[in-house]
């Protein structure tokens, strides 16, 4: 990996897969170079599913992983699907490619009830196997191999794989930790060059866990107007803003229709990840072109799936009220338990989102410290490398898990903390 | 497009996306081409989804497009998806990346007990969202730009655009119609070069219909371990044999072990096409590496599909027996359509699979052919052009749908040609 420092913000080049750290590769999974493309040797697994698996052989661990909600998906979304197995004749068979239109309609309801945006449910949307198959395909849809994609720094891990799978060059943006993981317009307007060809933004943001406000997103819409950048939204945590705090998307900036691609998922909202199951709405040209990808990459969204996200979207709304108070209480008892351990972490406290992002003081290599407090602690942490650049020396912790679970994964981490500092 | 005849096969080079037929770009639908990368410019939506969605336009057309078996899932695979709803605390979270360890348990199972095949559920299967994202997955893990990688022709197109989509160079081997769709294993011979990575093989094939015995088999076997090859085997077809003929996969040849990957789907077997559910059997080193793809445009297959899949596998067979005898019998009666228009078409009769290619005897471009007959006849047909460049002058007709379907829809076929011959 290449970093280069311009001003405040760095250019990664990711150069070669050797530069990629892989937790399954330092724990002596088998890696095989012969026969595999050159794109898939410089990605890794995201290392929050690496930790995940790794995690998996230590049963009795607790985890901060994977951003999986601790509640049960809603018994009337459950409902809904059992009723389509009864009474659907054709609930077996293949959707159409682009998603039934009862589902369509019901995202454009949602983006105009919720986001007032009036888009054209025939035209404008369609039906993604999650939010992350709609970002690969929209990256897939737009990058050209040596094409720069600014994302933050921190950013989800996934999206530099994604950027690197398209033969993409993933260009970081530092965010500011000290301001709370603020965006850095500045730095953004340098980033820009000729090569840039996409940004990707996701606000709630996963793993800082800031919101970034109205007139930053503004200023990154200009930027991207002014040099025809395409912007990428993906916005799982769209629902979930703490302090009531103002929440804003660059998908309610109309001058950025034309080039402009957002993705939304149904996963964390109501619980239901396992469902895969999240939407795309763009202009019809790059909607066309998309489904080109999503025909080749997965045919169409779970019919059953496509069901239980029409009847979240359409069915009572009170889970997500209790689910967004309970986050709340999540996060003030996470960082309560931060506060015991100040000389470990410092941390900046979230504003939306379920993740948080401590700084781990003494100076350690993520990756070591994760694997090692998975086996000498059990507890699953994501380690903060992955995430860019501006992630060393972090670690991310979900918690989206239970008070219980915080509090028996906050106390083994104390208890460790006291046993070798 | 670009044509090279080399003895019997032909070597296209997919040119420009220009040369690439759209059904949807010709009845008028947007087409962007600002911003769009070369990738997805170079490819188009199947043939079979842009004639199943122009089809969406005639609400009283009869289909013999997409592959979908008219059959209800069977009510076991539905009823375990039900009680896992009710009772399983976990069903509407993220599985581990690999697919829950009890379904991989289930399709090491199958494996063996169907094929003979011994396969470690942990290290060597994965389950995806479908064959198709296991296909698109096989072909990013292993074709770097400008690779060549051989396909019958005709072929299914969704392999086209995947190999054109990682920015391979699909190679066409023409099978030999008159002969039943035959492999013509001279051509392969002839057609590997130092650019050939990998081959795709779908046995039974689609379109064509045929079974290839195992001593052609064999011999692309020897090719591909000759030239060290990887061979990508697509088998949704596996358990649709017609008059006893024997069925053979090159999944079975274990030589091939360290340079195979095989994809295996429950889409037409169990009726669940809507599911989208299959498993990956391959060598460690390439699931490893598929892995990191699969995270990044699925995360995992959706936890309820496993469990369908899993009651699939695990459940009573009867009704794949009951589904092999049905389309037996709707095979029998198309044929007999068949041979009352024998001006307009003359066929292969299908020896395995649900689908029959026939030539068009009248001169026909085979795109404006299937619309006509959408638009005069109401009945959805795919143009063969989408198959590669033996389907030149064919169509595909699927018969996964009802005897009442076939029988309405070929009249439909047989007046209109009486009316326009």
């Amino acid at each position: 990996m290449k970093a280069v420092r311009k001003g405040r913000f760095f250019i990664i080049i990711i150069m070669e897969d050797t530069s990629k750290k892989s937790v399954l590769a330092m724990e002596g999974y088998a890696v095989r170079t012969k026969g595999i493309s050159e794109r898939v040797q410089k990605i890794t697994v995201s290392a929050i599913k690496e930790m995940m698996m790794l995690g998996l052989s230590y049963p009795d661990a607790v985890s901060f992983g994977q951003g999986t909600p601790s509640f049960r998906t809603p018994a009337h979304i459950r409902g809904r699907v059992k009723k389509e197995l009864d009474e659907n004749p054709h609930i077996g068979k293949y959707s159409p490619m682009s998603g039934y239109k009862i589902f369509r309609d019901a995202a454009a309801k949602a983006l105009l009830e919720k986001r007032g945006i009036s888009a054209n449910s025939d035209r404008e949307i369609y039906i993604t196997a999650g939010a992350m198959e709609a970002i690969s395909t929209a990256v897939l849809t737009v990058v050209n191999p040596g094409d720069e994609v600014l994302v933050t720094s921190p950013c989800f891990p996934s999206h530099i794989e994604q950027i690197t799978l398209a033969g993409g060059i993933p260009v970081f943006v530092p965010l500011i930790e000290e301001e709370g993981w603020k965006l850095d317009t500045d730095g953004f307007k340098k980033a820009i060059t000729k090569k840039t060809k996409a940004m990707i933004i996701s606000n709630p943001s996963n793993p800082g866990g800031a919101v970034f406000p109205k007139e930053d997103q503004l200023k990154l819409a200009e930027f991207a107007l002014a040099h025809g950048s395409i912007v990428i939204t993906d916005e799982p945590y769209d629902f979930l803003v703490y302090d009531n705090r103002e929440f804003y998307s660059l998908t309610n900036v109309p001058d950025l229709k034309n080039q402009r691609i957002s993705c939304f998922s149904l996963s964390k909202e109501y619980a239901m990840t396992g469902f895969r199951i999240g939407y795309v709405y763009a202009e019809e040209g790059f909607v066309n072109q998309m489904l080109k990808v999503h025909d080749a990459i997965a045919v169409c969204a779970s019919g059953l799936s496509q069901y239980a996200g029409l009847e979240a979207l359409m069915g009572p709304q009170e889970c997500v009220d209790e689910f967004r108070e309970e986050f709340a209480k999540r996060r003030d008892l996470i960082c309560s338990y931060f506060d015991e351990i100040s000389d470990l972490f410092s941390y900046q406290k979230p504003q939306g989102a379920y993740y948080i992002f401590p700084k781990v003081i003494p100076s350690v290599e993520s990756y070591e410290f994760c694997i090692r407090l998975l086996k000498e602690a059990r507890v699953v942490l994501v380690p903060g490398d992955a995430f860019g650049p501006t992630g060393k020396g972090h670690v991310r912790f979900s918690f989206a898990c239970s008070q219980e679970d915080i509090s028996e994964g906050m106390q083994r981490i104390i208890k460790w903390w006291k046993e070798n500092k």
